[in-house]
């Protein structure tokens, strides 16, 4: 498997590591998961509303959840503000 | 960095690996790069049609190029399918 093909699936594991059983990320699992895992990229998420803010803005179907197409739209748009700021470059290419 | 982190920097340098100096991907960049990267979760391209209706569906803005935000919509739509299939089930964690 490629580098490029592992890093679909540890996307998806990751998901599914906060989602747990029930597929879907509630505002606390999100908030758990950019803090835990983006912290790098996202400024740690402290007050609620900032934490509101971006779960309405990824929550399109206003379901009150994440799900995982709402979730790839975050990675993506984050991923393609780290290569706007060729924050990238320099970084050690996985082995 | 976080697992999650270093995939997106993986997925920022592979698309550079290919796209070279110019930062877009032509169709023989966008072939070579799924042929070699994405062969496990898509068909290796070899008819000429369906490259040039996958690039025609990538390429949004009709530049006849595919900019990096064009790249990270297909491996959105790409690691989306992969997780209804379950693709992801039993294979390892990245370590």
């Amino acid at each position: 498997m490629s580098d490029l093909e592992s890093c679909m699936i540890t996307i998806i594991q990751t998901f599914h590591q906060y989602s747990g059983q029930k597929c879907n990320l509630k505002k606390a699992d999100l908030k758990e998961l950019i803090n835990n895992e983006m912290n790098n990229f996202i400024v740690k998420i402290k007050e609620n509303d900032t934490l509101d803010k971006l779960f309405a803005d990824l929550d399109q179907n206003g379901d009150l959840e994440i799900d995982f197409k709402e979730f790839i739209a975050l990675i993506a748009m984050v991923t393609s503000a780290c290569n706007e700021l060729k924050a990238w470059q320099g970084k050690g290419k996985r082995s």
